[in-house]
């Protein structure tokens, strides 16, 4: 695909917030964007000029979806294999491509394809049946985490396993899903690199950013205070990543940062992410614009920090402080449109001027 | 009215790009647009949770557009009387309210107005008829510039005069449309002062901005080299205007500097404009977000620069160079979705960091 002339449709999978800012992103370089999504109102659709509400496993409208835009991308990981296959089937450009879907969404393929590349991750075992439990835990040794292989995000679908009755609890909790078995690293850090490849295969990375978790759910970004060595080794990662995958957009992988300064892959997001979401203020280029201008085939933005910012979650109730916050003249701030705000939801961010 | 809660509906009359990057910046507070526009598939409605397209003088759909939001702002000046009333009538809130609106569309009544503040502007005669060309002509003195009363932007509705033929040739060219003759003014600069003026009366006011103008144009802005006694002229002008209108949102004042540092008002435009656009990126609030924090009765956010910066607009053609600017690691390109680029059409603009 040429670059794609502004005019052009931009289909974006998902009506989630991250649909939501990639679609004020595509505007704002002149592209229409079209959001396929499985329910009404999503906050995507609200700022986009076309919205499909449709099944992910609905093929035909998938493929009317695949005829109206130039090119497919996706707000989130978890997209069905036989989803991107009859958009692929309908003729569409899907960017990332299926193979890079397939791995991130599965905890068991992730980890393999980050070893096979070299990159370090916590140890782990496949978890199919509850005979497999014993020889796992006994290997991995406590502390650890049993995850079902697909379809976690935000701390779901894991649990914390000191003993063998814990271990097996959990995994009947999870109704016998496939799982993996981790070891739990005693990191010093959480950190994130973003990166992009274009479709020419141009490459870059934003600056590291550290990660405080609550609850397993993001809820500050800051700069990463590690050595230049630890962010050349997370930019190397993340090429070594994006060409394995002949990868095309904004993906990022989080790692552990080790007491030694050695660095653990923990996890492959093959899209924007949570902990960029500075880069909307704070640097030269947004995560958003980013990867749109990878996925229509447009050269790479610039990625350098502007200032010196911190990012937090407004989660559930956070948001109900919209008042306060609109007083703070550092704060940038943004709201989804989510409807209702249940506990951990994610409601909006700030990014602040520090 | 409070401040609106997020998840409230903000409406736009007006479907252009300023309608647009204001759908945006309600969008990121967390608020639905909905736009009323009388032709399809504009700029603004494709941004937009919602959009009605209606003729301006359809009181009955103007009506249910008014029950649909809980607030009504405007991208231009040159609203019909008749519609302001019309939504006033239906229940809305309209902000700015339709005496500044009504103001700013007659540029009769916006010179009298500024002179009733203290705030100079060139001299000036009404025409309303051939029979008072030859006073005004004699009282004025060339070169001068004749203008009609409504309906002018981007130079249009204007004319050059040095003698009384071409002056009467100008007023035919018009229609005999009501006119104003306006002495021209040898100034060494423009310059636009945009401010803010929030439901409960607070004033604030970005940096003053230097205007390059091509055929009428804008073309290029940056920050102002006057003087910090030029701007502070402006700056008390702008508060004087929007106290005496009891402003509520963005509103714009292009001076005029003339060789011994007096500014010389030129034309106040009640909305945010396009030699704001480099606050997007550069300032602490956007020019978009300022004017719906103030219509929505939010406080107003800071106002300061950010770093360095120069705006050029795409006019025309100008935006078939988009492969070129997308290369400009300096440059945050933005465009506005038009379908078609005649001679003289804003297209899009770029915000340089320099």
């Amino acid at each position: 695909m040429r670059a794609l002339a502004p005019g052009g449709v931009v289909g974006v999978l998902g009506g989630g917030q991250l649909g939501r800012m990639l679609a004020i992103a595509a505007a704002q370089l002149g592209f229409d964007a079209h959001i396929y999504v499985d329910h009404d109102d999503s906050p995507a659709a609200r700022v986009s000029a076309r919205a499909t509400v449709g099944d992910y496993h609905d093929h035909a409208a998938l493929a009317a979806f695949a005829r109206s835009v130039d090119v497919v991308t996706t707000e989130f990981e978890n997209v069905p294999a036989d989803t991107a296959q009859a958009l692929i089937d309908a003729g569409a450009i899907v960017r990332p491509n299926p193979r890079a879907l397939a791995i991130a969404q599965d905890r068991l393929l992730e980890k393999t394809f980050l070893n096979s590349l070299g990159i370090a991750t916590a140890a782990y075992a496949a978890i199919d049946a509850v005979d497999d439990l014993d020889v796992a835990l006994a290997r991995i040794g406590a502390p650890m985490i049993l995850k079902t292989r697909r379809m976690g995000y935000d701390g779901k679908g894991q649990a914390r396993v000191a003993t063998p009755d814990a271990a097996l609890a959990a995994f009947e909790s999870f109704g016998r899903a496939p799982c993996i078995l981790e070891g739990v690293c005693a990191f010093e850090a959480e950190v994130s690199m973003i990166a992009a490849r274009s479709a020419d295969g141009d490459i870059r990375a934003y600056d590291l950013v550290e990660n405080a978790h609550a609850g397993g759910i993001l809820v500050r970004s800051t700069p990463a205070r590690a050595s230049a060595d630890v962010a050349a080794q997370a930019q190397a990662a993340c090429r070594a990543v994006l060409e394995a995958l002949d990868y095309v957009g904004v993906l990022t992988i989080e790692f552990f940062v080790m007491p030694d300064g050695a660095l653990v892959a923990n996890e492959i997001a093959p899209r924007v992410h949570n902990s960029g979401h500075w880069t909307i203020e704070a640097a030269a280029t947004s995560q958003f614009e980013q990867h749109i201008r990878a996925v229509a085939g447009w050269p790479l933005g610039a990625t350098d920090a502007l200032f010196a910012w911190e990012m937090i979650n407004l989660i559930g109730d956070d948001a109900a402080r919209w008042a306060e916050l609109a007083h703070d003249g550092r704060a940038r701030l943004h709201l989804y449109g989510k409807r209702d705000a249940p506990a951990g939801r994610k409601m909006g961010h700030v990014t602040r001027r520090v």
